[in-house]
């Protein structure tokens, strides 16, 4: 027997509630059943994304979801200031350029923060732009950007508003949508909402909308008004993935229930123990200045393959554990602490990992890091 | 107990070897296992259209593919045939309009066919339009379209392809791609293909690959040739709707077992056997020239709302049937014989009509539809 244990940033493990859910015989959508329960999904959700606002749910990945954001919100030729510090803030770049949106890029090195003075800079000398696109968690670096403060920034800008890729961050990391005043907040189902792929999100602020009245850019199937049009009437408007969304409401409700800030608190103690692991193992994480609670990067010791330890770990040991994505390939591996995932998860990833660096013959003392994770635990 | 029988024309009833397959703990996309899996989803999915071409598989509802059969194949102000005579070629309409593509409407009487010497006389008249966008199965109207003939007047035009919304016929009625040369066809999960709503298909002849090379039209999420690129090693450019993939590998599966002409010939059972008892329970088809095998359409009798018939039969019976779309709302109901349907699902779907419309104080022989069904079955 070897059970495996998936610790990738996405897909995250799904708990059998939402399994089971999946597995009972499927309704039909224009229902009051239906009805009911998107409605209670339609609830839960304003509780995940701390917002009075609706919460769109679209039946994509999370992509969808981003390529809405651009296109609901701006016209053709329009600016946006995007945020690009990993492969999901390329993604933003990408999407802009598709629909000939101006990028004003600005670069961050992969595994660091952004600075949000350098954001306040870039909008006073530009004024002309209408958004910023960012990332929260760049699950590519396993970083979290400051986006409480990069939200104060915005928010002085009458023009111009402030788009959130919440998808690795949402139901992981503090998010208060309405508190922080975030414009757009878009989400995945296959993070910390503990389903499989297939369904996004997007919150929208009323300066959002009003952006969205202006925008003329070519949208169909991910249309926001149509969305929210039917949303009222507790549907979509088109067919949705009927499963997942049977499936979520289970999710939300386990969310609602374990409470907000116990989750946050729960991510933050799994992660900090992974961290402080990691160290005691004589690794190097890559974002040592602002590591996310979502999924942790760390380095792979010079001259070994990051693939290596990510291949042991999942053939030897069976932990799903991720590699480095673009260039930093084979220079790094990540461990999430995203959703359905708990001590015995982190023990059993920190055991495995000092195994694995054993038997790649690096110089580990076996028991470090699960003594540094204990230690955490114990403390807090 | 009252057990619900799903007779809608999407979603249809999913079978235990699917939902069981949701039920699995979820794994990771970027491995080997999953793509074992994709790959075996993608051999099945070339005998399920009769193709050699590939099929890409999106993750959202049909409707997604339809726009990335616009979007991937045209460009700004190109011009394009539609065939509308329901809801699902206004459907064409609308997405061709979002992206500012001129539409020749060809309008159908909503419960007709649409004559392929039409197509040929506008294509003929006009030498610019370049593509005809057309449904085959007109799911709110239960109007199979004489795809065949379109094809061939089509394939005469070297710079105009055929577009096909085969989303609720592909598996269900006979679509033979390569042999009637579609250039695209179209489909969703949740008809025929007997899983859940929340992938969509996409079948692209050679001539089509050509049409996209020179499309300009704006599009990110649903790029097709960024999904043939992934596709050749088994993946998908966005993180896929994993447990969908998972239970379409079975529902495929079994389609391969039965074969494609019995269970062509399964639907042809039992759509003449629901058409005859509908006839002789004293009800009139609102198709009664081009009857669909997916789906049939029913009239109302003067003076008694359709919807009625739809609260009675599930109300009383748990029989889910669909009522009318748009301005045929209250005029018909509609029973669909599509995917995970058999025999007994058909009687009792007449037997409860039988019931529902003598408790409406209509004028019915109980048992006679039964009868008329059961002569059906027993001579073929």
């Amino acid at each position: 027997m070897k059970k495996k244990l998936l610790l990738s940033p996405g897909p995250t493990p799904v708990p059998p509630q939402a399994l089971l859910a999946m597995a009972q015989p499927i309704i039909h959508h224009r229902t009051p059943e239906y009805v009911e329960i998107f409605n209670e999904v339609r609830e839960k959700l304003k509780y995940l994304f701390q917002t009075k606002n609706e919460v769109l749910t679209l039946s994509s990945s999370g992509t969808g979801a981003m390529e809405g954001a651009v296109t609901n919100l701006l016209s053709k030729g329009d600016k946006a200031l995007v945020v690009i510090g990993g492969k999901f803030g390329e993604r933003w770049a990408e999407i802009c350029h598709s629909y000939d949106i101006e990028v004003v890029p600005l670069e961050v090195e992969w595994g660091m923060g952004v600075d949000p003075n350098l954001i306040a800079e870039t909008l006073e000398k530009d004024p002309e732009i209408k958004a910023v696109y960012t990332t929260m968690n760049e699950t590519s670096t396993g970083v979290v950007y400051d986006i409480e403060n990069i939200a104060k920034i915005v928010q002085k800008k009458e023009n111009c508003i402030l788009v959130v890729d919440a998808i690795s961050a949402i139901g992981a990391l503090p998010c208060p949508t309405d508190e922080w005043g975030l414009d757009v907040v878009v989400a995945g189902s296959q993070k910390a909402l503990m389903i499989p792929p297939g369904l996004a999100f997007a919150c929208l602020s009323d300066k959002a909308w009003g952006f969205v009245e202006k925008s003329t850019l070519p949208k169909y199937y991910f249309d926001f008004k149509k969305e929210r049009k039917n949303l009222l009437k507790g549907q979509t408007a088109y067919t949705p993935a009927v499963s997942l969304v049977v499936a979520i409401k289970e999710t939300l409700t386990m969310i609602h229930d374990e409470g907000l800030e116990n989750i946050f608190h729960r991510h933050d103690r799994l992660a900090r123990a992974t961290r402080a692991a990691v160290k005691a193992i004589g690794l190097e994480l890559l974002a040592p200045q602002s590591p996310s609670n979502a999924v942790t990067a760390v380095k792979a010791p010079e001259g070994v393959d990051a693939q290596e330890i990510v291949k042991k770990m999942k053939g030897k040991y069976g932990m799903i554990i991720a590699g480095g994505q673009a260039h930093l390939k084979g220079k790094i591996f990540r461990i999430a602490h995203l959703g359905y995932a708990d001590l015995s998860d982190t023990f059993s990833a920190i055991a495995c990992l000092e195994m694995s660096c054993k038997e790649l013959g690096l110089p580990v003392t076996l028991g470090a890091g699960i003594r540094a994770a204990e230690e955490i635990f114990l403390a807090d």
